[in-house]
């Protein structure tokens, strides 16, 4: 699909909904479970999209906008979210995500993108040369994943639960 | 995780609100795509939802909580969707889902199901003897499959347009 932004943000207005309808109140032995040592909960993967709305989406489409001299993003740490989720709830990390999300998608709004701005690029710190249309489908694609990522570790604690059906649902083994 | 039927409700009852907040009112763009041929659509995926909630595990679960003499359940019909779908809305197979759902966990609840009853036992025509626990079980991790397909399918839509992203979002290429 050809990135769109009105049809992008469609995406990116539904996901704090999203997973509130799925996580919220929701047993901590679905919420706290992993896939093993060093992968993430869901409680830590909302953390992390958290830190996504700070300091990466809406900050580097920004750079690329002003468009100065200098245009090299930060790198974006995939591990804030140990932190800076420290004590807090996961009904808290849901609220913060929703607002965040909503201011962000406020200040996008209040942007008027042009297609002649989807072109703009700024300097990814891996990647080098990347266009603000890029970047805002990798928003979109990011939310998709981790939401993917949340029912898939959710849906691993019944690896042995489910019996004979794991033959039947390829998510169990991915 | 050992099956608990508490806790195994807590996920069917929040799937259809999930895909209502995820699906609801969101553009074709993403609503009718599919990975390829042969594969489903987001659209698909609420229909065969809808076709398991008349047809699998209820059904199944009171073929075994009645232990009567023929315990074999009917084989599910993985593409009624097909023919079921046709000509709906997605608005309404998203309602249609919610109020199947909901009549089912009522039914679910009505039969106060005891531990020794989730180790009662019926024949899956192609895996032989399975408990009503693992035939739960199943149903918890068979939304959570879903709600993850539905996510991939979406995602991929932008494979291309996140140009060199895709590297970091595994879900691309699943």
């Amino acid at each position: 699909m050809e990135f769109d932004l009105r049809i992008a943000t469609g995406v990116l207005e539904r996901t704090p909904a999203t997973l509130r309808m799925l996580l919220g109140g929701l047993a901590p032995e679905w919420t706290d479970a992993t896939e093993g040592p060093e992968t993430w909960s869901p409680f830590d993967i909302v953390g992390h999209l958290i830190h996504g709305e700070r300091t990466d989406w809406i900050p580097r489409a920004g750079i690329i906008l002003a468009q100065g001299s200098e245009r090299t993003f930060a790198p974006y740490d995939r591990f804030a979210q140990f932190e800076e989720s420290k004590g807090r709830s996961l009904a808290d990390l849901l609220d913060a995500f929703a607002r965040l999300r909503a201011e962000n998608l406020a200040t996008l709004a209040g942007w008027r993108i042009t297609e002649a701005q989807l072109a703009l690029t700024g300097e990814h710190p891996a990647f080098g040369t990347v266009t603000l249309r890029q970047l805002l489908a990798t928003w979109v694609a990011h939310d998709l994943g981790h939401t993917a990522q949340v029912t898939r570790v959710m849906a691993k604690q019944y690896r042995d639960a489910v019996g004979p059906w794991r033959e039947y649902l390829p998510i169990l083994d991915r």
